[in-house]
């Protein structure tokens, strides 16, 4: 195969600032052709989320509303990074904050790219084991959470029933199950 | 637990055309508060991604320059579903642009939401079973792409190295695995 060449970034038009992420137009010029076209880029601070496991082996899930998708989802625990913080206390803090939970053992699995047709930012990804209740939740600004316990050998018929349906979420469990298999 | 409930939609006030998406402002009323706050929401067609695999059980995959995280990555192939076209032809159509391969039999795996907290769409993931190289690749537009053979048994440390980091190609490949479990 013929290794596809980067296109050289010609512009970037700033288009609008969304407080949670910024939309700009890049004008990038095709190394086949030469010729120059529009492309659209979203750029976010960092995210993270955290796979949280009891001693019982239950993942500690949210249910919220989220705007995007106009409906209430279940998702493990998860947000922005915040200015400083690494990501590994930003998923402590996460975890803390809209579940209650915490304590217990943190560990990385990775990061990825959200899109990458899109996207410049990463979501890390950590395992948390050992988690037990450690308070109310918390949640900052407009955030609403409920706590759910998922028995890990549920996971996977939440998955192919699509109760779970975040591709950032499924990123993550498939990061947690190459973790844990044998 | 008490289960969130849904936040009231009180205006939506499109901000940016940015051609394969759209922003707006979302501003909604808290159930809790009765205050209205706003949000930002993209909204998309939906998308299809393919896992595709060789009677060598090598699964097809695209190396190309993406324009959000300014690199080159490693992907299963993948696009918009084009006005009117089922989820099952984007995906064979995807998958014949992109490679070149074709064939065999496709089967849907289920479907994503990118990201809840901003998308509106879905993507939609299949398997191709013993496809077979068909022809030239025939990219569209500006797209430029290169095939790549990976024997399935090392997707586990291609994810591990974090070669490949799509949150929406994990996501299928999450989805692949579980349908492929004994």
């Amino acid at each position: 195969m013929t290794e596809p060449a980067p296109w050289k970034l010609v512009e970037r038009e700033e288009l609008q600032d969304c407080a949670v992420f910024k939309v700009a137009r890049l004008h990038a010029r095709s190394p086949r052709s030469g010729a120059v076209h529009p492309f659209y880029g979203i750029t976010a601070e960092d995210w993270v989320n955290v796979v949280a496991v009891t001693p019982q082996d239950e993942v500690v899930m949210v249910r919220q509303w989220r705007h995007g998708s106009q409906s209430v989802t279940l998702e493990i625990p998860g947000g922005i990074i915040d200015p400083g913080e690494t990501p590994a206390a930003a998923a402590a803090r996460e975890l803390r904050e809209e579940t209650g939970y915490g304590g217990g053992t943190l560990e990385p699995l990775g990061s990825a790219n959200p899109n990458p047709a899109l996207f410049a930012n990463r979501v890390y990804t950590f395992v948390a084991r050992g988690v037990i209740p450690q308070g109310a939740i918390a949640n900052e600004s407009t955030e609403e959470t409920a706590a759910v316990l998922v028995p890990r050998a549920e996971l996977a018929a939440k998955l192919e029933r699509e109760e779970i349906d975040h591709a950032l979420v499924m990123a993550a469990l498939l990061r947690f199950f190459l973790a844990e298999r044998p």
